[in-house]
């Protein structure tokens, strides 16, 4: 087999999700593109591995030292999302509906994986706060036994800040949810946590 | 969201089956990735794209002018297998079974994709045959309308060359191949090349 060809097959079948035979697509349909579009690609993947960097205020991915939410004076910063990576903090800006700010922990306290509180940001959330502009923190990890770990540990925190509102995002039936596949956890939340419904409606 | 991301994320975005959000996980797992690494990938994808060639007697990608399974002496010359692509000359190849050479025509004759005979690497076959060295051409491209299309069409080709064996791969039902689920023109052809048990065995 052709040099070129095997190197870059073993190189594409190390990313997550790619074994030999998606490598070998990969590798025909990048033959098949135009030259300039192949390394505008490579180019991009340096360009953003070798340059990107994390917020030094909330840990979001940032081309410059401070991101563009933390540098927004439009949005509000007396309120605090917490969240486990950069991509769950994309998925709620892509709601539009959350204005203030976030906190991204890179990560969630895991014994079994050997990543405990000093590998997350947690002292950035902390210094954030002490500052003194913070009246709300609401903690969005997720409901994993790792997750309720770090709830318990940044709640731990969290209590000598005095007049903090502390909140988690709601747990229930997502929309689109069929009751018969929801787990029995999720729907005892749901049912604990039933509301009112507004008769005006 | 980051410059920076955005771009590899929708470079990534433009490979087959990678959807955004794949495209995203993957530039998570590329900043985890050690710098070296990552130059490594791009750069065997650049080499790849910008050095690969065909061979000049098979079609086969190649390092040089000539494919190392044609420049291989130990190969006999005198049997052509005949395939679409190089990702089945790669199958056969894992195989260790043929030892004879190869032709790789770069697709099927597809009017409704507009390929027609000219844009494959059926001159590059015929040169090789009129050479005379070949007793024998497989034919092994699949057996889809395009894939009868072209059989139809190099048979046409190759009926000038007299004392020239042509075959087809077989087909037949495929091992761990469950008959309830083989379609009816497999089994069709499998009851018609059926063959006799050696009874010795």
């Amino acid at each position: 087999m052709s040099k070129l060809l095997d190197n870059v097959v073993g190189e594409l079948n190390r990313l997550p999700g790619v074994g030999r035979r998606t490598a070998l697509r990969l590798a025909m349909h990048i033959l098949k593109m135009e030259q300039e579009d192949v390394a505008a690609m490579t180019q991009s993947i340096d360009a953003f591995r070798n340059n990107i960097c994390h917020c030094a205020r909330c840990g979001n991915l940032s081309d410059s030292q401070i991101c563009e939410i933390c540098a927004d004076p439009k949005r509000d910063s007396s309120t605090l999302c917490v969240v486990e990576q950069v991509a769950d903090l994309m998925s709620i800006e892509k709601t539009r509906q959350y204005r203030g700010l976030y906190s991204v922990l890179g990560g969630v306290i895991s014994p079994m994986q050997g990543i405990g509180p000093a590998d997350l940001r947690i002292d950035l959330l902390l210094d954030r706060i002490a500052m003194g502009n913070v009246r709300e923190v609401i903690i969005a990890i997720s409901a994993s036994v790792e997750g309720e770990t770090t709830l318990f540990y940044l709640m731990n925190c969290l209590k000598r800040f005095e007049n903090l509102k502390i909140t988690t995002i709601a747990r229930g039936i997502g929309f689109g949810d069929e009751l018969e596949y929801v787990d029995e956890h999720t729907i005892t939340q749901a049912l604990v946590n039933r509301r009112e419904v507004v008769k005006e409606l």
